[in-house]
């Protein structure tokens, strides 16, 4: 006999009351076991996107899918550890150099990564266009690596909250994945239960990111950063912008290249900025606030790090990276400057030519997606090449155009102004910070 | 390929706007061939629930939900068509005696029902009690029965609405039962599929009832009067009381008894005189505004249709009705005018002594039930029997004195006042009317 109703825990929440701790516990636990069924949690997920959740009950809602599955601990380390979470954007590589540029400095970085759906790729998805690199990690050859090289970036086992991952996948296919509550406790349950010492948020705000607004970004940013500092994890936030793509490029293979750019001490300057603010801030928590992470891009100590974790998961980090079939060229339509360039059109561009996927387990192509010839900000002329899209699929291209239609703003130069000086990457990627 | 995605439609009323004809149109008819999931449905069902439909939304959702399945046709019929629905109450058998008394002025009366499931019960529930009789009629034997005797209470047809029939399931496990554009919508599309002429809805509020405000069933009645005028039903309603049972029994022999006393033309006031309210509009709106419905009861013209009714259907008049092994009797705890005897938890009791069940395909008890002695505004005994509870299982008594437990209200009677001619009786049962 259980001891709740579904629908009593359904209507309690579809009629604007606050869910008991008993009642999360219940309802978790029973999705989990199957006992509540699908079009249940669905109807409970949309009350609580309409409705909303306190704080009191998101925290018990991530407690109760933490307790749905084991917990990690890396207490056997020598060194402390800290992790990373964007909240997802587009061309967002930034795991791929941060995870070894961290590790020089003795700490342990265990980035538990998931694959692409939707719009904003995965990481994972990224790291497999690299020849015989490999995601599935046994738990002791994660720790074994992380205390020899101090990065892993692997895929999450199924152990860990599996509440959020059935829950996960039932609101992608149920309009319910826009709700801070539900985002909040989704990527804290995974992070909490995974058991790093610190954590930072990369939170996304802007046309490319779940979060359009600044307001409802900061809300997320709180919400995250006081559910983990309750659970016990030194946790803090970035809010950063997702307004046009980060760096120049999205898409697996590509993203690949410019992520191995940024460690060879070059790349673009977003994509720097933001590597170095991160692990700036994971430092900070993991109590080595007087490194230089910008000077362990610049002499080799990262790419070096990199090397070794590629090939410590079966990867050849000297092997050519993928290209795709065909390419083909967007231009500039008239003379000026690069007012926008939306990062959401892009992500669907780089979508429908073949980076990602539009169900769980469909493949993906290692070399399609969008690479940017310039950025807001910059002058173009007419006819100049903006974008090169790339597909192994030349009849992915019309698609990719239409989700492109509007999507890139030219303003005529003002008079007498120097279009070409103008205010290209002056701009700071890291809007605020929250601990 | 789909013209729509599910999570779109979805999104669109979950961020409160109103849905287009296609998209209406396309997921009622892709829910009903499974290309939508139940969890999709009950996140669409929660989001209408919690935003609301507007009236042009309502009426395309209802013919969608028309469209997936077959209509009938009654043009063939000699006599005018007139059908009664009722929101449902506890005690409710006002269709057993109705239907006769209807078919006595040359109306042809065709009940489609239902059985029960919660806490009021179901027309052909009551009906099986008696030896013999059966639901279910072919198409020819309805009309055949229509044009010979005038009245038919039969099994709605698996093809009318068979959208309406998934999402009423779906609604029922998943809190989205009590949204007046889901109810409307449900009831008019089976109501208009059936092809009737012309059609009387009982909207009964109280606590027995779905809409537990007047203002409540207001709107729903109004919702569905429109629905059913525009669809070319001449359509009216009565708001009637849901807050105490609806005669003196509750449960399925029990009520078919005190129909036969209706019919006979005795039995409780209330029944009487709402059986005789429903009678006059339906005769009106059916061209008969001269028949005299109370003159039909007292002469015993509706029970001779009853019982031609009840023998073309295959059951035996004259049989006797199946009693309940056990009994129990609950008794006045004080003197005093009984001042509320809660409809709802009578339901309930009624139901957890075997009269109801829990879900679909259950089997009821043909005796079980709740026998009421005394009315509100009667003035009563410490010590009186105020109900008899019926059930082949003595174990249920227990539970169902549990549901009855608050819900019996005996006020001490007004010094110098004469309880026994308080308000008895006295109240219409039929609080306003609506066309």
């Amino acid at each position: 006999m259980e001891p709740f109703d579904a629908v009593d825990v359904i209507r309690t929440k579809r009629d604007g009351l606050v869910l008991s701790d008993a009642q999360i516990d219940w309802v978790i636990d029973a999705y989990t076991r199957g006992v509540v069924a699908h079009e249940q949690m669905s109807a409970l997920a949309m009350a609580i996107w309409l409705n909303g959740m306190e704080r009191p009950e998101i925290a018990r809602w991530t407690q109760a899918m933490i307790a749905s599955g084991e917990r990690m601990d890396f207490s056997s380390l020598s060194k402390p550890t800290a992790d990373k979470h964007s909240t997802g954007g587009v061309g967002d590589k930034i795991t791929l150099p941060l995870a070894p540029l961290v590790a020089v400095f003795d700490v342990a970085v265990p980035q538990l990564s998931g694959r692409g759906l939707g719009h904003t790729g995965g990481t994972l998805d990224k790291l497999e266009s690299i020849p015989g690199w490999r995601a599935d990690l046994s738990n002791a050859e994660m720790l074994a690596q992380l205390e020899d090289l101090g990065a892993v970036i692997c895929a999450a086992g199924a152990g860990l909250a599996p509440a959020d991952k059935r829950l996960y996948a039932l609101r992608d296919t149920t309009g319910t994945v826009e709700s801070i509550p539900l985002i909040a406790s989704s990527i804290m349950s995974k992070k909490i239960a995974e058991g790093t010492g610190s954590l930072v948020l990369d939170v996304k705000v802007g046309s490319g990111a779940f979060m359009k607004t600044l307001d409802d970004a900061r809300e997320l940013a709180r919400t995250m950063v006081d559910l983990g500092t309750d659970a016990g994890v030194r946790t803090s936030a970035l809010l950063t912008d997702m307004s046009t793509p980060l760096g120049l490029t999205a898409g697996n293979a590509l993203e690949v290249r410019e992520s191995v750019e940024v460690l060879a001490g070059g790349g673009p300057q977003d994509v720097v900025d933001l590597t170095v603010a991160l692990a700036e801030e994971m430092l900070r928590l993991a109590g080595r606030p007087d490194a230089d992470p910008r000077a362990a891009l610049a002499d080799g100590r990262a790419m070096d790090v990199w090397r070794r974790m590629i090939a410590a998961q079966g990867g050849d980090p000297d092997a050519p990276l993928p290209t795709a079939r065909h390419t083909d060229v967007v231009t500039a339509d008239a003379d000026g400057v690069l007012d926008s360039l939306d990062a959401y059109a892009v992500g669907i561009a780089a979508w429908r030519l073949g980076a990602g996927r539009a169900k769980q387990g469909d493949p993906v192509q290692a070399g399609a997606g969008v690479e940017l010839h310039a950025k807001p900000g910059e002058a173009v002329r007419a006819g100049q090449p903006l974008l090169t899209l790339h597909s192994d699929d030349e009849a992915r291209f019309a698609r990719a155009r239409e989700a492109l239609d509007g999507a890139v703003g030219i303003e005529p130069a003002a008079e007498g102004a120097d279009a070409s000086g103008a205010s290209a990457g002056t701009g700071s990627i890291v809007l605020e910070s929250m601990s």
